[in-house]
Formats: structure tokens, sequence, C-alpha cells
């Protein structure tokens, strides 16, 4: 037993197998079956090894924004001049990757929690007191009916903050076109946990004195960090004032594209603009939902009541979205893409074999050389293998001319 | 030297290889080894192809998401009403991804920064003046211990904002059990910046004039991006009136998953609720964290005294998620898996021979048929290779019958 | 017609095809190329399926975050204490993901619109009237420009919030360095929806009374959830005094590994902390923009003016990053493998071949026993295949001594 099994470990040590192949000597073939495979080795190295990079694996980035807006708005409201600053206009005040530069505003100040009439805007509109249902509230309400309908406005009076807002005109030029001016400064880092690799958007050559002084320029300063809010509404393919109007969302994309086969410093970050919801060019009825607002409130103690004064801000909303991917050679997307070529290079030997075998007229020749058919009678089953019941033949014998061979 | 280049460039061109190959006519082998190799062929089509669409690249998206809550809720402590709406309980108020509605609060009003023993629930308290170290700050407490013990109370005298906020007993039934009608608008977009697709939840059919009436169900409407705070928590597993009280987290799951192979209108979004933290299933208990509450101070001043309305807010808080996975024809993957399929097809053929070589009875047979077997006696080597020193053999044909063959 | 079809499909089902190959007996070919495909088995075995788990889909998590600060500040300020809790120094308040604790600031009490002179920092600077033109508002200044210059100053008279805030010399110590003893509780779940699994950082163990009592330590509780704020910039190379006086910002990085193929108990969460930006070992001069600041105003009415508090806050911001990544056996990435497995067995036995063909002293030897070689005169093409135009030749044959086979 063990003999066998020393045995079986020699033969399988000292001897290889090779498959046994027919030279086809045959100059259209030949060439047609090299071309194609060419091709397809041609594929593999110029499409996945150099065009698609299949020899490197992927990671993608772990992104950390920070913002920080500069710049004083002025607005003249009935004669008043204000100044607005960055601790006015900007929502929240921290500098999250996500927030709001206010460009427009209805202010309605003095709220109190009280009683008065809806604001007489078609939806809440009452003929009579059975029209507003005491203690309830309309989906298009401001607050809880008291039951009654106020003859002069001819709308249902409501427990609310009173005065209701009266938002039906939205100051127009917005109030606060100065916001084109301001600018806006973006730290941002990425993080490759895969390879260990951190990156900053300020690159080698945006140091200190380069950001006192420079602006994003799409071709100019690709890299300047700080951008002026007039440029990035108008590459986004917005109008300025139609957005500042009622509000709008941006999204303002860094994209990361990494080769870090190559020296970290050409690691360098792109920026894209781009409208989030309802572009310039549609048409403003077939959008469903348009401009971006919300409301802020103030509150304040006067003669020991509680006030608010309240504003719906209408500005532009910005994202700050990190997009990270970095790519390095490795030994085994490397591997995995050899092994996926040659199973295609085995495409090429099945698509030429196809050629040979059933187009060109000498194709019953070629059969013959490379197939060796054996014909065994299924019927008898045994332990003993009666040789004579195993006939072999090549294919094509039936050929009424005999091929000589030198085999 | 140059003609040998040629001459090898001429056979390398105007040759071609094909394995010569064994026809083994038996009936069995050749249904066993069919159907494998069917198998195989089958799971290639239909698992990598038709079912995980192997022939596809995929993206995952860039998503962007506006919320908007509508609703006004109603609060009647002591015998006071007061009504509040959206600038009273969104937090933060700008319509983020993550937001947080109030739905119970505990109040505590006119705190200043003064001395103050601290609350008596159990943590705090003190026999003497000893075990109020002055200066010091304990975990447990609200603000630096001054050194004495306060008789009355059984705590330490505190620096700190004051009166201390009592928050032993949260109020029950929720203050705020209006919420549950409160409606959220949600507007998302993605980006599929590999495809350079952009979609957004307002769908084909989702109008201005739909979404003013619509209402979020999952089987009738399911693609109304208008929301009921009452379903939401529903459809989350959880009971509104629990979660009100003490608070909770839910997540509200935008998936998109299109095939951009078809039309991009069938590109639809699909909505998901689930509770984040602790489900109502679990027994209180077993959770180690219970609820969701924030503090909210509003800061005043009152004869010349910093003071300030500190809230502890107790709430639901939600984050709207956006998954996205675009999926779209290319000729990689499918040439990778095509590659790959081959290779398993290998993996047939290896199973084949096995059955044919080591199970048959007329395993011997085959062998002599499938290998031609070459010895060379290695001990001789040189230049001069003597052919005496090669002999061929067949396997097997130690095998005492031997076996005709018209080879 | 149909009986051809049968017997193709006849022959199709009862034949099968398999390679002829090459049985080489030479001890040193042997052992090379058993080595040779020995290792690519191993390479296959050990590193794809077994280091590399690639028998096994991989599915990325949503996370979502819950954070809550826990601590009181004291500040000393000409003499006069003050006690800072949670609803003082977190910025936002709600437990967002991403905040800001503050450490350090410069307050600006009782600004409001007003005419005033800029403040003398260097930038703003006038020697006459004409240095500051009417109605401009410069990159570097607060407010628009009356036209006047004030000579007591030596700066542009601005139209702003009033008094202008002098942010010159930042306090150093920091105000808030007790901030150091803050602890920060992070509950944190995620979901990995392709397996529909979903888990908390509150994992086995962790419960009410363990976390009580606990705080989180690299090595010996490395999954209590609470940490203190003077560990988190430690573990993250930062000197606490020097990043609370300027602020700063730093990733806290739940790493979430699993192994599904194992009982989820073991799908436990790590922490990571880094520095965000500038890390500590950076000079401070090349850093192109160094700590993290942000302004915050309280507003308030006072004889009928609005006035506001204006607080630069200089603090430390977090951002709370989750990365899950679940793994679990599936059958086509197994396939997949083996399949590419297999084609890299191909290129050994390439390998194998281009050593026996080309290497070997008795290399035309096997060139002769792999290779059947066919000639067809190309010229002569037709129907007719004139089996005299056809010869076949061993490669080789060339060679003098004629090789004596039993085949």
């Amino acid at each position: 037993m063990r003999e066998v099994i020393i045995n079986g470990l020699q033969d399988f040590f000292f001897e290889y197998e090779t498959p046994r192949q027919v030279l086809v000597q045959n100059k259209r073939v030949g060439i047609v079956c090299r071309l194609i495979q060419l091709g397809v080795l041609g594929y593999i190295i110029g499409w996945v090894f150099i065009y698609e990079k299949g020899y490197q694996i992927e990671d993608s980035a772990i992104g950390s924004v920070l913002t920080k807006m500069k710049g004083v708005g002025l607005t003249s409201v009935d004669g008043v001049d204000r100044v607005w600053d960055v601790a006015d206009y900007v929502f929240p005040e921290q500098g999250d990757a996500s927030f709001v530069v206010m460009t427009n505003y209805i202010i309605t100040t003095g709220q109190k929690q009280d009683k008065c009439p809806e604001l007489n805007d078609g939806k809440n509109s009452c003929n009579s007191d059975k029209d507003c249902e005491g203690g309830q509230y309309k989906r298009t309400g401001n607050g809880y009916m008291t039951g009654k309908c106020v003859i002069t406005t001819g709308t249902c009076e409501v427990h609310a903050w009173c005065p209701i807002e009266d938002d039906l005109t939205i100051p127009d030029p917005p109030l606060l076109m100065s916001a084109e001016n301001y600018t806006l400064f973006i730290k941002n880092s990425v993080t490759f946990p895969q390879f260990k690799v951190v990156r900053s958007n300020l690159v080698e050559g945006v140091d200190n004195s380069y950001i006192k002084r420079c602006l994003y320029h799409e071709t100019n300063n690709p890299l300047c960090p700080i951008f002026k809010l007039g440029d990035i509404v108008r590459l986004s393919g917005f109008n300025f004032q139609q957005i500042a109007k009622e509000g709008g969302a941006i999204g303002i994309l860094i994209d990361w594209v990494c080769n870090l086969d190559y020296s970290l410093k050409h690691c360098k970050p792109k920026y894209y603009f781009h409208g989030l919801y309802g572009n310039a060019d549609e048409t403003d009825k077939a959008r469903a939902s348009v401009g971006y607002n919300f409301r802020h409130a103030k509150y304040y103690t006067e003669n020991s009541t509680e006030k608010r004064t309240l504003m719906k801000v209408f500005g532009i909303r910005f994202n700050v979205i990190v997009r990270g991917l970095a790519r390095k050679f490795d030994i085994i997307p490397t591997l995995t893409a050899i092994g996926s070529g040659v199973g295609i290079f085995g495409v090429a030997t099945v698509v030429c074999d196809l050629v040979l075998l059933y187009v060109l007229p000498k194709r019953d020749f070629y059969k013959n050389m490379k197939f060796k058919s054996t014909v065994i009678d299924d019927e008898i089953s045994g332990s003993g293998s009666k040789v004579g019941d195993v006939s072999m033949t090549n294919i094509g014998s039936k050929d009424p001319a005999p091929i000589t061979m030198k085999d």
C-alpha cells in the first residue's frame, strides 16, 4: 500500500503533462487565428490593463469638510440701511458641509400667541362660522381655528402666532443681491484608509500667501479653494438674480481621482458645480417644487409677553460633496485580470476551431487531425474489459480516399 | 540572423495550433459530461448574466436631500393654550437631511448664573460639607460645588445656571401629541456621476397638482414625497405615544435601484422606514440607552442680568439616507464574466476527465488514448541528444492484452 | 434534414472530447512544473480564498450617529465666574454626527447697526478720505465704507455692526480648558441592507450599568462608547492646550469589519481618532490655514434698538464617521475566483511549455511529441480536396536521426 502511494507521488512529481496539438500550416487559417488572438491580447493589455487599470485596487475616500463664508451684505428697506454679516446670513453658523446663504427674506415682527384671521390667500376663505370648525387645524392653515369667520378678511380666525405672516409677494429684486460678491472658503481633507493616505485640498503650491489673494477660476486658478458666490451660481447654470429671489440648491462636488502609483503630489482635487433641483433651462411650470426657503424665528420677551420675529428666509443651499477614488497596484487584481484574460484567450481558440472545423473546405481533413475517436460498445460493462469490444477509428474514415499520414 | 526572424514570424503567422482531442464515443460518459457542461453554461448565462447582471457596471449615487415640515401643534399646560409652528418645533430650522421634531419637553424658565442646591435625584446627595468638595465638578452634577451641603434638600450647593432643571418626571401623555398629524415633504436628487444621470424624487407623474393633494401610502401612493409623521412612526414599528414621550430616532431610506439599459423613467425611488436604536419589540430594560433628547436654550437679558430659558427637548430624530445604485451594460465586465466562465468550463473538463480516467471500468483504455508517454533518461544530459536514450511508451502498455489501434 | 439534426444531437450527447496529452517523464521538467502549479494552487487557495476571502460578497454599511456631550465648564474673566453647560458650548445643540465644542472665545457685547471706524489691524488703514471710497466694501473689511477716514484710529469709517470685533489677541491659555474633562457619548447604529443585519455600538456586554461607570480606553475599555475629550485629543496626536486655543478638527472613525459567516456577536466596532487638518508635527508656518472658528450671534432688543452679542467661537470640531464592511459567503464570487484560478493555472502550463520547448536540451524531441504538423498547399482551393496535396510531417523530421516511437 505504502509503495503504491510513493509510486503515485513519484509519478506525479516526475511527470508533466502537456496537451498535444496539431500545427495547422495553412496561411489563411493561421493569419485569421493569429489576428483574433492578437486582438484579444491587445484588448487585455490595452483596455483592461492600460485604460481600465485592472492591475490596481481601489479605495474610496472618507472626506471631511469645513466651510467659511466672508463678505458683508447691505439692504435698504424703507430708506433704512442695514448691514448683514456672516453671523446674520449663514445657517447654520458653524461652517458645515451643507449650509444656506440668505439672499432674500420676508420679515414679520412682533408675533405673539394670539387670535387673528388667516391670511387671505384664497386657501383659507370662509363665508360663515360653519366653514371654520372650532379646535380644528386645516392643512393649509397657520393655526387652530376658533370657530369664527372674520367678515372683513373673509377668512377663519385662528389661534396662532399673530399677526400671520404675509408671504404672497416675494421681494424682487432680492434684498441681498450683494451676496453675489461673498466668498466661500472650503477646507477639505480626504483619507484613503486602505492606503493610509491623507490629503488636504490645500495642496502643494496652495500656501498661506496664495490663499490670501487667489480666487477660484475654472482654468486659471483651478486649485484655489476660495470661491465667489456669483461664480459658483454661474458655473451651475443658474442666473443669480433668479436663484437669489426664490432660493435654490447647488451641489459643490470635490472630486479626487488619485493614482497612488505616481507621486502623491499629483493627487489633486477638482471642483464641479451643479444645480440640485430644477435646472435653469426647465420651464417653471414643469417643476413640481421650485426654490428653497425655511422659517427662522428670534424669540424675545416684551412687557412679560413672549414675542418673536419670524423670517421666511430664501437662500442658496450649498452641499459640499466629497468623492474620492484612489488606485494602487496590487497583485490580486493583476492576477485575476490575467486569469480572466487567459480565459478569454480560450474563447479565441474556440472561435478559430469553429472556423477550422466547419467553415474551411478541408474541414474533414482537420477533423481527422484534431480528433481521435473511440467507439465502445456501451452495453457490455463489467470488470473485464474485453479488448475486442473496443475499436478505434479516425473520424472521417468513411472518407473514400485514405489519408496518408506520417505520425 | 534576419532570415531566422523572418522565418520565425512566417511560422508564427502562417501556422495555427489547436489541441488534439480524443472523441470518447461512450453514451454514459458523453451524457454525464455534456450535462455537467450544460449546467456550467446554464449557471454562467442564467445566474451570472441574467440574475446577477454580470454584463453591467455599477455606479453608486451622490444624493442630496431637502426636507420641509408642515403642521401646527397645540399644547395646553396649566390651562394656557400655546400654538407651535415649524419655526418652533424643528431643529435645525433649515431643512437638513437629519432633523428633530419636538414631541415633548421640560421647560425651565428664568435660569441665571447663581448658587443653588443640586437636584435631589439620588445621585448628588450629601450629609455634610465634607461630601461637597469646593471648586470640584461631579460627573453627575450640573455645576461646580461651592463646598456647602444644603440641609433642606440634602444635596451639595453648586455654582450653575439656577434653578437647576428638574427632569425627574417626563410629561405623559407627551405635550405635543398633535405632531402625529404633521407632514414631511422630502426633496431628493441623486446623481450617478459615471453615467452622467441626474434624477429627482419628483419623477414623471409627481407634478405640482399631485403634490398638493397626495399623501404617501406604501401601496396606493408609493411615489408621493409627502409623509404623515404618524405613518412614518407606524411603518418603523413604533408606537407613536411611546416614541413621542421619550424621543427616538427613525431612518428614512430612499432607495434608488436603476437599470439604465432601460428607459430612465423606470428609475424610481422606494421609501423604507426603520427605527435606528432600540426596536419596539425589545424590552426597555434590555436597552442600554433609550430615547432621544437634547437641551436647547434661549438667552435674554432682564434687569441687566443674562438669563435663559432652558428646554429639555424630547423628539423624533429623522435621518433621511439616500442609497443609489445604477447599472448599465459595459464591455469590460461582460468579457471578464465570459473569461471567468470559460475558466469554470475548464473545471467541468477536469471533473469529466477524473470520471473518465479513474471511475469508469475502461479507464486504462482511455488513459491510453489520452496520454502519450515519453521516457527520457534524465542522467544523460548534454548537447548531443542520443536518440537511443529516448523511448516512448503508451501508458498502460504493461497491460497484458495489447490494444489494437488504428492511429 | 431532420435526421441530420438528430444525428448531430446524438453525436453531441453521446460523445465527449478530452484533450490528448503528452506525459513527459522527465524528473527535472516534472518537478519544476509541479512546483509552479503547486505555487499557483497555493496562491489561489491561500491568498485569494483564505487571506482575501474571495469566496465572500461585501456590503458596506449605512450608518447613523447620535452624540451627547456631558460636563460643565468654568471661566473666570475679570474676576467674574461663569458656568458653561451643554446648552452653552455645543453647536449645534441637537447631537449631530458633526458638532463643535467651544474651547475659547472672543466676546463683543452690545453691537448695533451704526457707523464706526474699522479695526486697526493693518489691513484697513487709511491716510485720507480718498482711501475710503463711499458705499464700497473691502474684502478685508467688516462693513460698507462711508467715505470718511477716521484720523484717531487711522482706519476708514464703515457702516457695520458697531463696535467692530477686536480679534487681534486670542485668549491664552484658552478660557475653557476645563473642556478637557467633558465626556462624549456616541450612539451608533449600522445597517447592512444586503444582509438585512442591524447592529448598534451598544453591543453585548455594553449594558446600562456598564455605560454608567465606563470610560473609553484604547486597550482596557475599547468598546465603551463614552469618551473623555482630553483622551480623544491626545489619541489624535494633538496637544490639548494648543488645539483649544485656536480650534481644530478631529475625526472619530467608527470602523465595523464584520465576517457574517461567524456569529453576529463578533461584529464589533473599533474607534479611531485622527486630526483632520494640520497634523501636530507640521510647523505652523507650513500650514495654509490653522485652527477652526466661527461667529455666533445672540440678538436682543434694548430700548427699541436691535442689538446683538457676537462671539467668535474657537472650538474643536468633531466629525463622527462610520465605515462598515460586512462579508458573507456567496456562490458567485467563489465560482468567479475558481474560474479565474483555472485561468491562472493555464498561465502555469504556458510557462512550463516554454521551458519544455525552448530551454531543455531535448526540446526538438518534445516539440515532436507535442505537435503534429499538417501542410496544405494553400493555393489549390476548391470543393474536391485532392489528398495528394496534403502531406503531414512531424516537426523536427528534418532531424537526421529518426526517432523510434511506439504510438
